[in-house]
């Protein structure tokens, strides 16, 4: 009773990585449809062993007989298909941002809020934004034990958040920098290369970006709380890896060792924090890694209930397809039982 | 009545920008001599048009005669000529971290405290560290309207804070990755091509580094405060520049507005904020700049009296050499009033 299985946007990054995932985690499957645009369709990829046809994404009836469909085209494909999609009873884990905040759609991190996977009224279950996902394993792991009130984070986010394309590109910018040459920005504001750029997703209104506005409402809506986060989104020139600097307020002061206790207790964390052996997380280091890998505990000098950490996660593993995949993982569980 | 000055650590990155410095500024000096260690004597730099070969710094008597001696060639250097230095009434503007903390030694930001730059009993002027100088001529341009209770920042250093070494083995390292081979780090740690790394200088028994904690307590020494500061330091793969994310707490809440206006008012501060027009500082943009600019300003999500900002300088120049330079003309502007 194995489930029949698809993956929109199956040429991109994060489905090329959701193939991988699933190979890996040895995910049981019936079957296994690949789809993607006009441009992907026709493309061949191998799956266990065996060869995959890349077919062009359209309206009809497609999904029949699909159980769970993994989308990661982008929100607009999400908006113009889910009904395609879901239709004939599929059930859908969406990567993008389309669907995210809707009330009807449940938005899960399988360590911080298995349960709402179970209540997906229209077939819908949103993956949350990548900085988002790494933040709220991170901060769960306090929260079950002294409730996070206040978060203060800077993140350092990798070009992979912006697509495979957007890696070489950072890697080609380098390489112009390096002969003396103008980088090209495409994929980014601005060139990447050896610099810094303050801006990812779009600006709102209160001047914070889409990015950090998504860090402050996703984190409430997983977490079940009225936590305030004011982020601050920043993407580096790294490849894959995102990284945050943390500031946590929680209810009850926390010793270092009683937070350093609660991360190493905690389902998905990986703590990695001895600063005598120079021994912390790095964003090259992890890169293709599962968990969520935490340092650098410390008490707040400014604030006698806070602590700060700093954490990074594969944007593409934990960020996006992992937690996808740990979602049908959780779906599948339910149905066994 | 010119003073005689002089440069001891000629040679290294922050020597030689503060060669250009003394030049583009036009400091009216009656003679410099340059001065460095046994492997860098028998260099010649031009300055004003004229060759100058580097003295090998011993004790003696050397700066007799001298007026104003900047130095950069490292604490314990710092440490061990001071006397020497001092001796015959010359004035050491030290970018050492040596006697920053020192009661009888100013640690001066002229933006900020040029009064503390004529209490100078040893004859000593400390030049704050790169990270605090930039936050402080940030923090001060709200602090005068509105005062600072608390601050969080995390960092985003660029290579250039450990040395002219360090900025050509982040392009070397960045090469051999895009040849495939492994990145060789003597500068750092761990390699930094691609890479995060959130450790500078050493670490503290309260878990934070020395460059977090000269932040906490070299901003509350220029500010004549007692502001919290809770600072992560990141070394990122950027040449020059560095950049911070920063969230203060103020005594009173204040708009986006008012902080702008702030900000536009105050001296050595570039505003550089109109989000809309994707107008915020990078970096890469911003190397080889006077000023400290400042951007991506917000509300604090998490506190009614808070605000979000983002800052850029050049870590050589106003991060070292210029304002070791402002300072001598600090004094120079007294001793001809």
């Amino acid at each position: 009773m194995n489930p029949h299985i698809a993956i929109v946007g199956a040429s991109g990054a994060v489905g090329q990585e959701l193939i991988k995932v699933l190979e890996k985690r040895k995910f049981p499957f019936a079957s296994i449809s690949l789809f993607g645009s006009s441009r992907s369709a026709g493309q061949s990829y191998t799956v266990c062993g065996k060869t995959y046809t890349v077919k062009e994404l359209r309206e009809g009836d497609d999904f029949k007989g699909v159980d769970i469909v993994f989308t990661s085209a982008g929100g607009s494909t999400s908006e113009k298909y889910w009904k395609t999609i879901t239709k004939h009873g599929a059930i859908m884990i969406d990567n993008s941002s389309a669907f995210r905040m809707d009330e009807d759609v449940p938005l899960v991190v399988p360590e911080v809020n298995p349960k709402d996977a179970f209540q997906h009224p229209r077939g819908i279950i949103a993956n949350p934004n990548c900085t988002t996902i790494q933040l709220v394993v991170a901060l769960q792991a306090l929260h079950r034990v002294n409730p996070v009130q206040k978060v203060h984070v800077a993140t350092y986010q990798a070009a992979s958040g912006a697509g495979a394309m957007a890696m070489r590109e950072l890697e080609e910018q380098t390489a112009a920098v390096l002969r003396g040459e103008e980088p090209k920005a495409e994929k980014f504001a601005y060139p990447l290369a050896y610099n810094l750029i303050p801006h990812v997703d779009v600006f709102m209104e209160n001047g914070y970006t889409k990015e950090e506005m998504k860090m402050y409402n996703e984190t409430r809506k997983i977490m079940h709380g009225e936590m305030q986060v004011s982020a601050t989104c920043v993407r580096v020139p790294v490849l894959r890896a995102h990284s945050e600097a943390v500031w946590v307020r929680l209810q009850e002061p926390m010793t270092v060792q009683e937070a350093r206790e609660a991360f190493a207790a905690a389902e998905g964390v990986c703590l990695m924090d001895e600063p005598e052996k120079k021994i912390y997380p790095m964003p090259r280091d992890l890169s293709s890694r599962d968990e969520v890998f935490v340092g650098r505990i410390r008490k707040d000098l400014s604030d006698p209930k806070g602590l700060s950490f700093w954490c990074v996660s594969d944007q593409i593993l934990k960020g996006a397809a992992l937690n996808a995949v740990q979602i049908a993982e959780l779906l599948l569980k339910e149905s066994k039982a």
